[in-house]
């Protein structure tokens, strides 16, 4: 129910207004580009904060403060001219009138940009969304986090010991970069976190499993880091299963391709994303969940309208013929080009296509432990791979205090084996799909 | 719904078993007292969590990540052997059994120790309770952070600029030591961080209330430090209304007592705390929500019972007649007493009664701004007074990690007038009194 008070007001001026869905990399490093360039600015974002994705997991398993790892969206660009953001769902795209469309008016747009990034991708398994624990959102991760914890303290209340293990087991689905590194960071909690905290409870019933359809971890990374990142997640103590998928979960018993089963009262879903699509994009101009660009981002038959990072399809880079991969760097890449486009356009040069300059990647498993890969086919892992992951991460952290705060964070869990944010602060009724307060 | 299967089991042991009910700073420290001195330690708690309650301003005011400003309780007792933490809430004592009656099961105690602190106090105002933003747990200080924020992001989103100002507005009703820090950083917040935010808005319309029923603020301290608040929070734009009282809100409007209204969209009720009881106590033994205890902290005519810190009402010690303040150092000079003195019992030796060691009291209004009273008479104000405030409550806090965040997030405060957690991650439905989740 919206007040009927409410509605999007933004100044019309002489300046061509670029409307931008989304305050993730793709959106913030636009805005920053186009700043006193001429144009008026608009963001949208259901949010009013920037979320450092892949260190969300850290969050999730207590290593991080949920704070840390996201930053207001207002603040990055206090200080802007011409700059206007509002925390609002966007119902729909009205291409033909030029409007988006949202629950408390609608806006009209000269440049439209959806830099509105990816979703969970639960392939149509619905009991599987109501009740495994996604792991996309700072909410997501609390949620998370209370959950696993809050588990450990139920399982101290019972002696049966089926119940128990149930709530002390947890599987992944997904062998990609989220789920390696979740599982990774599972086997450090089991390992050195948790029995300290539940002496009464014994850690050889808590079974961590990792489960992958394809017959490697790390799919879009070389061969060798796939096989040194199961090697290490095995040293945690992770079982990791290759070569299946999981074909159902009720909240309580996860059932396996192979027709085999895991009691368990926490799935985590990291196996597939899709685009975060909005509404009223032309059929044609989709594939899938993603919205089909050219080389400049433009989305296909709707001039005017942009698409940007993982919700956009480019298939015009030569060397990714299927599309570049769901990740931070093409997003911020592609947000610059963009800037500079728009710029470009106005000044009446020649637009630049996109080309993606591919620096490498890399997963974490836990501490001393990491694989890295270059583009030209190095790749090396280990205790320097684990600094080199710290190292990119920290610094592509929005602001020096949450850099700071981050690392302090990182070098006390090192050196003391804790994790230190093991709040219940966000009870979460799994059934019910949303938050339990007692309190 | 309590799954069948959880039950409440302490293993049974030749020790006499201490049950605590409440991991605030009297069970801590009684907890800890009584390390490996020969008693079974049992310690309950609906919270996994020690909160340190004289922060919890600064999470609701974007100063401080909740996490820097609690502590995982079983952390604290890592290693300690025969002690048991068990994260559920106490239905009743039943006394006459010997037993503490729990919604999984009842467990038995030697000595039975109500460590529960304090509730919000609203006085019967039954609409009042269901609208205004306490501020006791970390829960309080989140939502109340995130309604706040949230309220600006809708001010922006209207032109109607009578809806806009009760969004703006902030009334906080009490002006002890909780009411006065809040309502001096939400001073701070209008003055350095909010405008910067939102540029759009002008926050000449923002008024913030700090409403007093006595002519005085900060009644427990000198009235040097009373009226020096008062000018400190002048300096910083707070409305100080006193010898006036809330007679009600519905979350639109508050009524004042000498009929006045003032639109505002939040409240922030500090105006009373009450104990924070367990049923079962004998009527004879309580003193409206406080149980009655003699100088040993023994709960009256319950022997084996024991009440503690701001739940207990001691009127024994004869420098305070009508008992003690409800403040930490209170509660943690009794829990450590209590642990010498069941170590007294136990060694047939004679136990000491509580005699309150008041260091001081302290509040702070903002940067550079705070007074401090001595307990023979001195009292200072000022930069100085707010340096010893910051060390003081530095030092109070569990942990070294939580010390060093919070000593960055304040350093880096002070020294770019910026809070960085400005989130709004739970979006707190009032009128059902529940959060509400868009994701």
């Amino acid at each position: 129910m919206i007040p009927e008070y409410l509605s999007l007001q933004i100044p019309e001026g002489p300046l061509p207004r670029v409307v931008i869905v989304g305050g993730g990399f793709a959106g913030l490093e636009l805005a920053k580009g186009l700043r006193n360039k001429g144009f008026q600015i608009v963001m949208l974002d259901r949010n009013n904060y920037h979320t450092f994705q892949p260190l969300l997991y850290q969050v999730a398993t207590s290593g991080l403060e949920p704070d840390s790892i996201a930053g207001p969206i207002r603040k990055a660009f206090d200080g802007f001219k011409n700059f206007y953001f509002r925390m609002v769902k966007v119902d729909r795209v009205d291409y033909q009138n030029q409007l988006v469309r949202t629950p408390i008016g609608n806006l009209h747009y000269d440049y439209l940009v959806l830099a509105c990034g990816s979703a969970t991708n639960f392939f149509g398994l619905e009991q599987v969304q109501q009740t495994a624990f996604p792991l996309k959102q700072v909410v997501h991760a609390l949620n998370l986090r209370s959950h696993i914890l809050q588990n450990f303290e139920m399982a101290v209340l019972t002696e049966d010991p089926q119940a128990r293990q149930a709530m002390m087991n947890v599987v992944v689905v997904g062998g990609g970069p989220t789920g390696v590194e979740v599982a990774g960071a599972l086997g450090e909690l089991k390992n050195h976190i948790l029995p300290g905290d539940f002496p009464d409870l014994d850690f050889k019933e808590m079974k961590i499993y990792l489960i992958e359809g394809a017959d490697r971890l790390l799919g879009t990374m070389s061969k060798a880091s796939g096989e040194k990142s199961k090697k290490y997640l095995e040293q945690f103590g992770v079982n990791v299963v290759l070569g299946q998928t999981v074909k159902n979960y009720d909240g309580d018993t996860v059932l396996v391709d192979d027709g085999s089963t895991i009691a368990c009262q926490t799935l985590i879903w990291a196996a597939g994303v899709k685009g975060n699509l909005v509404a009223g994009i032309l059929p044609d101009s989709l594939s899938k969940s993603r919205v089909l660009v050219d080389a400049y981002n433009q989305v296909q038959d709707m001039p005017k309208v942009f698409a940007l990072g993982d919700v956009a399809l480019m298939l015009a880079d030569p060397a990714y013929p299927k599309g570049h991969p769901m990740v931070a760097p093409v997003a911020i890449q592609q947000g610059r080009l963009l800037a500079k486009n728009l710029i470009r356009n106005k000044n009446n040069k020649e637009q630049r296509p996109f080309v993606y300059k591919d620096k490498g990647s890399m997963a974490t498993i836990g501490r001393n432990r990491a694989v890295v890969d270059f583009p030209q086919g190095t790749h090396f892992s280990g205790l320097f791979a684990w600094l080199v992951w710290m190292f990119v991460h920290l610094m592509s952290l929005v602001g020096f205090r949450n850099k700071l705060v981050t690392l302090i964070n990182w070098v006390w869990s090192y050196f003391t084996y804790d994790k230190s944010n093991r709040l219940i602060i966000r009870t979460f009724d799994r059934k019910k799909n949303r938050p339990v307060e007692v309190h």
